[in-house]
């Protein structure tokens, strides 16, 4: 991966609309953010930017594209949403009915792309500060949890918070909390300390997705809306039609973390 | 006003709603966010979020109602936005045709209500910190000018960003910039300091809109964005039909001012 960690996003965007990049993003052009994708037909799309913009936390908006143009120009100008990622899930009535390299067969021109921002943005900013993030250390998934904590309902669109979360001795929790206060456009400052159960999860060791993190003695566990909540919840409303990002396989937008930070 | 200043949201909005308070809200209620007012048909609703999302610093959306649902749920549970405000403007394409005290006659099913944040929420924590306001010091309306920095556009919606300006010395300004970045939903940071013209202002004696402030030798100008600004923009689409509040007449949120700060 020390090839793609320092190329430029349109490159490795390149590499991946001529399907010489078909594998995970993580790791890949670092200091840029990636982002999750979710397409919906115009019909929701009120509802669902609604949705996002009641919820920040979880639903960080970094793009809308206009109905049927699939260029995100605010993002990533020049890029085809349709082409650029590496593997796409497609949906219908909340079903998994596909999983393809490309969307040329599904774009329609009524259909409006979201791209939501993921916290790799706030964890390079982590890791620069001297902070461990474990499942990094770990090599794993970041383990997720189904909260019991309502998101803001928007039209049809409602559910609960998912959370990502990171065990931190307290000093290190206590500074993760400056850290990504400063990004409130990624996720931004956590949303629980502490005990798992305040927010309704029972069993730390089983995270919903993702995989479990060591806790060491004396750590305690960090909580971040996480963004898959998004794409959870407008799953759970049974579109008709949905398009999501494969897990792993994000888009890679032209915007610098640094850019993402209000201080 | 000494009064109305230590007021809880709910009881002055509903002297208002009993037409016995009339006047501007400036200074009304302490600690709380008041806010712009801008009501649309549905139809235009989606590109008039979309606008905002993408232009988060001039229109800092506080609340959106649901289509034909009056009251503003996040920013003011039980508060119903046809009649808690003190003067409305009616809007047929574009041209002002009426000035009322309710919406009684007006109101719709296809409306749908945008609370967008105003600058009274940073000026609170800048005069908390010791920073003089000097419109506030004296007592006329902040000076406000059209700019050539240009929104980006959404949908049918596009048009050049309005900003406020305040007099600082540099020190003030230093601070200011800290200050209101911890405020990203009301405003945020400057988005310029110093020369009027960079930013396509030609006499800043003459503001577009408000009253000009005195700019003291070694003072240096700040200009944030506006929350006039999203009125302007869609005033210049002509909507077949639109609504905002009075100028001065805001509407006042139980949000507190402390609750929209990051840090």
């Amino acid at each position: 991966m020390m090839e793609y960690s320092s190329m430029k996003p349109g490159d490795v965007r390149r590499l991946i609309r001529e399907g010489k990049f078909t594998t995970f993003t993580s790791g890949v052009c670092n200091g840029y953010a990636q982002a999750n994708l979710a397409i919906l037909p115009k019909e929701l799309a009120f509802d669902f930017l609604l949705f996002a913009q009641r919820n920040p936390k979880p639903c960080p908006v970094l793009d809308v594209t206009e109905a049927g143009n699939p260029e995100p120009r605010l993002a990533a100008p020049g890029a085809d949403i349709r082409f650029d990622i590496p593997k796409y899930r497609i949906y219908r009535k909340g079903e998994l009915t596909d999983e393809v390299t490309d969307l040329k067969q599904y774009w329609r021109q009524d259909l409006v792309a979201f791209l939501l921002g993921c916290s790799f943005s706030f964890e390079g900013p982590m890791l620069d500060a001297g902070l461990e993030v474990r499942h990094i250390t770990e090599d794993h998934n970041v383990p997720m949890y189904i909260t019991d904590i309502p998101c803001t309902p928007a039209g049809v669109f409602h559910g609960p918070m998912v959370v990502s979360m990171r065990p931190m001795t307290p000093e290190n929790a206590i500074r993760a909390v400056q850290v990504t206060s400063r990004m409130p456009s990624v996720h931004g400052a956590p949303v629980h300390i502490g005990d798992p159960a305040a927010i309704g999860i029972r069993d730390i060791s089983k995270p919903d997705f993702g995989d479990p993190s060591t806790i060491r003695p004396g750590e305690i566990p960090v909580f971040w809306a996480c963004g898959v909540t998004p794409q959870a919840v407008a799953m759970s409303v049974k579109p008709e039609f949905m398009i999501t990002h494969a897990p792993g396989h994000m888009f890679i937008t032209d915007l610098l973390n640094a850019d993402l930070s209000v201080l």
